[in-house]
């Protein structure tokens, strides 16, 4: 029997932190036996990071909006994008038949899109005032989820976005056989221990 | 003035693990101010990661060879890529002008050109054997370096390797800046302190 799938948009735009997208990519994708497959979703055929890596893109936007889990990395566009209404209004997600989360400036794009309310919310330094100024409030936490959405704050904060979706999707011993796999060599028991330490308070389930 | 420039090859093959590459990749053009550039380097115009994602090459194989900085990351095709001769010969490392780090599989790639000799090595524990075989002395540790050579193992353990090059190329305190700039909000002090724990055990300088 086949699990169910997890099909999860890694909502990529011109300008995206690589460290946002392909450590949530990488991690989630160790689950494809599970069912997972992470891929990157955006507007047109290409898009460039931060840096300059032109990227394939996988999915069109619009694929996010089937998709099981939907995840909205940080980019130095960022806030651009959440002004530009004829490229959100591509998206219509739904917190209530997917797992959505964002993680520094993408938290602006959740606020954009309605999807944060009065939750306490997750961003980076940089991104901070125009999260405020969204009407959100801002916890200088690492991760912080309610329900089925969630936020994280600092490029490496994205192990957390993943853990999140492992433990919501997967359960805890899927999780932790993917995380130990990619986690450092003689360091594994600590470093799993710590991610889903983390998260797991926040799943009620 | 300008910083000496210190150009990163992201040594990367069709199959690369994204989390190996990227991870690097992102860490390492923080220090941008300082005169650092990380790219994706590698064979061809395009290549596929082990899950499928399609990057531009941005600088040809052999620009590894000119690179202050090499890094080699893992891949599922690592062991055809290291008996691939016509491939291989067209990198001519050298650890007296150059650094050179590699993790997980590409641990093999360092051993393949004979850039290990008898220096203790890190990789993954599924590519453990073929290293071994190689006449490698492998340890269970997340990162180890001898002069300017390093290894580490397990994907997220890129974060000890980036750190390695930071910490050799550009000093202490840009390094802590940078990886605080990455780290887990409310994390960042103890983000820091771990990974420059572990690699300046490692630098004699």
């Amino acid at each position: 029997m086949d699990a169910a799938p997890t099909r999860v948009a890694i909502v990529t735009f011109d300008g995206f932190n690589e460290l946002d997208s392909f450590i949530a990519l990488g991690l989630l994708n160790r689950l494809r036996p599970q069912g997972f497959t992470a891929e990157i979703t955006g507007p047109g055929t290409h898009l460039t990071s931060m840096n300059g890596v032109s990227v394939e893109v996988q999915r069109p936007l619009e694929w996010a909006n089937e998709a099981e889990v939907v995840l909205f990395g940080s980019g130095i566009y960022t806030r651009a994008i959440a002004e530009n209404s004829s490229l959100m209004d591509r998206l219509t997600l739904d917190p209530l038949r997917q797992l959505i989360g964002a993680q520094c400036s993408g938290t602006l794009l959740l606020a954009r899109l309605g999807l944060i309310g009065n939750m306490p919310a997750c961003t980076d330094s940089t991104t901070k005032p125009w999260v405020v100024q969204a009407g959100v409030r801002v916890v200088d936490e690492p991760f912080h989820a309610r329900g089925p959405v969630a936020t994280a704050g600092g490029c490496m904060a994205s192990q957390y976005l993943a853990t999140w979706v492992m433990l919501k999707r997967a359960g805890l011993q899927a999780t932790e056989q993917a995380l130990h796999y990619v986690a450092p060599v003689g360091e594994k028991d600590e470093y799993v221990k710590k991610l889903v330490g983390v998260v797991q308070a926040f799943i009620a389930e």
